[in-house]
């Protein structure tokens, strides 16, 4: 049975808001942060590498966020990344967010593979595929 | 017949990433702007004022956001923001994003009006309802 | 007698931390679109263009910042910048920070013009130093 | 004899601009996850303790920072973090910033504390004063 990428960060200051909980477009840094380290550690095919040697990037298409508990300066927040569909150039990913155990946030995002000259949609490479798919949970 | 808020903006090179493009979270960032100036200058109820003098803060809810094109560093980005629900405590927003007329993203956002002591719903004011149903545009 | 460039902005809730104050880094991004808009409008030289047909860019060597007074959501931060040092690739900059006229920060700033492949330094272009020049005030 | 506060992190894709470098207001926010685990780990009054228990934040005076190698998406910069200067309010900050041991920033800040209410300057607790001294580091 295949399990989730899990990674655990700490709610920064530069995270929260007058209002003393995290302003929401931050909780976007810290899932792209997640799905860095994803990429280098689940995946073994990290940014850094793809853009430098292969020239490809993955912008995100589509994301969701429902918000169901705020997030404050000094809380771990955990986030559960699971794949949820692979296509031929996009990839389904799931984020859980939670604080000691409880659901407080949840991120669905699609990603799709693009050359950084055009823009344009490219296979994901077959070698790496076999490890992303590994992260389909059902 | 009601009218969209219109706001424009200038791309900045904060704003882009390694591929030269917009880094997606920075929309949000972007879009918030445009709520900020929207409350003060079309609905005449300011952020600072409803903070200060309310204790009452707007959080996301919910935020989805599809981006159809990208968008590149000192290009003029339009957001037009049109009000798609009014709740009790909650607002619905649509922002459409565009250059030079053509789409680029479109943001749906639900925000909830809350006390900042206890992150709870509280009514939103009788007194500016009627100002963000004229943002309702059918 | 030259004039400085005069920049006005808000100050965004994106600005403030949990202290209801702005978070000192976002006075940087708020001077580096001072920078932007006086490239592109006080010199006419923007860095889009320097970016993407000269191949150049203009990283900072160093920056200092004293801050005098807090700034808050929704206040208006008048930038002055000056030009101090003009060298053959280097740009020493100025820029007082003002609400209602009385200074609330100040930072001092080192450019370098550099190519992107190598990040070396280039000589700044001749045709835009007499329009760089125009903004050191004695 | 006294050891600096030393912390490692990844420099992320968020981190980086069009130039492919550390946009550099983003050092800022890293040299700031520092201080806010310096005073959680090393002094033992973490951040949110002093917000929400006391009353108590620690806005910057001055910073100043000088860039000597630029960092690239991935890299590893490592923090040494020294106290340079303890005063009844305020504290003199030295973060060394290396990769692969060598020096690629350097950045010099004073911060002062202050009641989040008025913003006015109060005595660090002398409770944790030794603590802070401990990273004097001559």
């Amino acid at each position: 049975m295949n399990q989730p990428f899990v990674h655990d960060q700490i709610v920064r200051f530069a995270h929260c808001d007058p209002a003393g909980i995290v302003y929401f477009p931050r909780f976007f840094d810290m899932a792209h942060s997640v799905m860095e380290d994803w990429f280098a550690n689940g995946v073994g095919y990290s940014m850094p590498f793809m853009i430098r040697e292969h020239g490809v990037a993955t912008p995100t298409a589509s994301i969701r966020c429902d918000f169901s508990r705020p997030m404050r300066m000094g809380d771990t927040l955990r986030f559960e990344l699971r794949v949820t569909q692979l296509g031929r150039s996009s990839i389904g990913l799931e984020y859980t967010g939670l604080k000691d155990g409880e659901l407080h946030l949840k991120i669905v995002q699609t990603i799709v593979f693009v050359t950084l000259d055009t823009i344009k949609p490219v296979p994901i490479p077959e070698a790496v595929r076999p490890r992303i798919e590994s992260f389909i949970c059902s």
